[in-house]
């Protein structure tokens, strides 16, 4: 397997009819390839609700890819009417998950792109924001890559790195960003070795990371969860590198369960913590991780879900959050796209946010 | 089902013949009740080196009734001849797990029992090796009774207590060492919640612990290793109360892969983190953890084994250490039979000591 093909992996993108979103099926791996076609609410709403696409870069672009093939199916023939229709998709769509913020973030660009052509005829509007999902698609893969050189910049040769969920190209696209670092690496024969989390209870650390790291050629070892603790104490870890799903205001960081876990361990063994992700993840209007709601999933995906038995008797009750925050005293750098962000991250963060706002770098 | 069923639950036994080891198959809990009667050597070892025996305390009593039966299938007719044969079982059996040092505990006793009888006939020996597992058996079930005693003085009424793996009845004798305080507080009336880390790659947690709690009425809920600092951070929990493999003489503690990672998590939250287990678990010859061997186990634990498909493609490598080493500047206290222990353990432990030499409390 050539390593392009891997980091150019095309997990979301529109249909070759160009009416329907075509999706990896990351729910199904690493035992089953299996591409999905997807134009109806229910399904498109489903494929994320069920982890279908994940990783909230990808959720982002899969968003912005169904509003537009959603839009397609609208009756309205006039401006109002189709503005009406493009709010209630965006409602639709930003209620399948709550925590990721590139999910809203690329739905309201998706509708601002509507409500801003009040003159305009419905296929123009339409074609417009096809337009901006591909652009959203284009900026992702440019983001990636960007994060992953700043990424690069913090490890040096030789170097462990611990990784958490999957932040790689089946989340994002192309390099991903948590495992941007380790593809831009192995592309330019710098050794690098993983050690994988199997990221309980969906696996996507054994299932879809060491899928993508395996399949590229680059080191990488499988472990539990429990284990981050000992392979750091062990000096098998220079860095930790995880992915996002939305930074507060201040920091701190929604990401998959058990990351504020290797963070703490991480600050406890004295091991740089790294949180990489585009800044589309960055969620000025949060204060802090108080304010980002944590969605809570059935106690199934950690009983019965995988197992060819259940793991627990059935009147066991189950706490399943999927994601947990980070607090930014724990985080070492922010790094994205426009760079590596230190603390303090609120001030350093506005001060990003305003440089971009200003069109700067 | 009633809760002295539960908590005198003959997990492991000698058979109604006296010729084999009666076990509870915790292999295959919770979804399959299956008892074993165990005479063959080989059938021994594997019980404990493949887990349908487990938990420091019962590997303990477990060895003992194992060498007792062993004893009895030797043909030798002398004392000399007798106790080279009790040498070799020795050396088998200490070889089916290397960590807990329970098993080593017990069968140097066993042995001692068969050495010391230099003017004795063979059936003598046997007779007073019986005694001395059965004393073993006994010692446990008046261990576990004490040490849960201390640890329910260290909880109040409505506490919520983290425990990883499973030191419960099925782990010892009776009310467990870790678990012990929950039970005992069940029989009293007390209400406490546990919070039951599910321990991959094995599941003893999901398995066992919730097996145990559920069936006595005890309030628990099931997590996922990962979900331990979420559940800390949200104020849930008021304890750590986890079991040990071996104690070395500075307080160290090996205990299931993950333990240290949740006393890390416990000290950044300022929760208190208990280590609950029988003297036999404390390693005087051992000055630290850096000595203590950690057994690693085949990768196929983590990748395959309870999962109806593989959780990673077959070439992807996995680290996987059966314990991990909880540093005793962790630990609030270690709860034995004698009592409860409070840094420094390298002090303490001793004073410990050396009141059990003199016969002391």
């Amino acid at each position: 397997m050539d390593l392009k093909q891997i980091t150019h992996a095309d997990n979301v993108r529109l249909s070759d009819d160009g009416r329907a979103v075509r999706i990896l099926d990351q729910s199904r791996l690493p035992n089953e390839t299996v591409y999905l076609e997807l134009s109806r609410a229910e399904d498109l709403y489903e494929a994320i609700a069920t982890l279908r696409v994940r990783g909230a870069p990808a959720i982002g672009i899969f968003a912005a890819y169904a509003m537009y093939v959603l839009t397609l199916q609208s009756p309205a023939d006039q401006y109002s009417t189709f503005v009406e229709d493009c709010q209630k998709i965006h409602a639709y769509l930003n209620a399948s998950r709550p925590t990721a913020v590139n999910l809203r973030h690329m739905l309201d660009r998706m509708l601002a792109v509507a409500e801003s052509m009040p003159c305009m005829d419905v296929l123009s509007i339409q074609d417009a924001m096809k337009q901006a999902a591909l652009a959203i698609h284009q900026e992702d893969i440019a983001m990636c890559t960007a994060i992953s050189e700043y990424g690069l910049s913090l490890v040096k040769p030789g170097d462990g790195i611990l990784t958490h969920c999957n932040a790689g190209p089946l989340a994002t696209s192309r390099y991903g960003t948590g495992l941007g670092p380790l593809f831009l690496a192995k592309e330019r024969g710098i050794p690098l070795r993983a050690f994988c989390d199997e990221t309980r209870p969906l696996l996507q650390g054994a299932r879809l990371t060491t899928y993508e790291l395996q399949r590229a050629g680059i080191d990488c070892t499988l472990i539990c969860d429990n284990m981050a603790s000992l392979v750091m104490k062990e000096g098998k870890i220079n860095a930790c590198f995880v992915g996002c799903d939305r930074v507060a205001r201040n920091g701190d960081t929604a990401n998959k369960i058990g990351t504020s876990g290797v963070a703490i361990l991480a600050k406890y063994y004295g091991i740089p913590f790294y949180v990489l992700g585009p800044s589309s993840t960055i969620d000025f209007t949060c204060p802090d991780g108080d304010h980002i709601p944590i969605e809570l999933r059935e106690g199934e995906e950690i009983k019965e879900k995988f197992f060819s038995q259940p793991s627990a008797l059935p009147d066991v009750k189950c706490y399943n959050p999927a994601f947990d925050v980070t607090d930014h005293s724990l985080i070492t750098a922010i790094v994205t796209e426009k760079g590596i962000c230190y603390p303090p991250f609120e001030e350093n963060l506005a001060k990003l946010f305003s440089r971009q706002r200003k069109g700067g770098d």
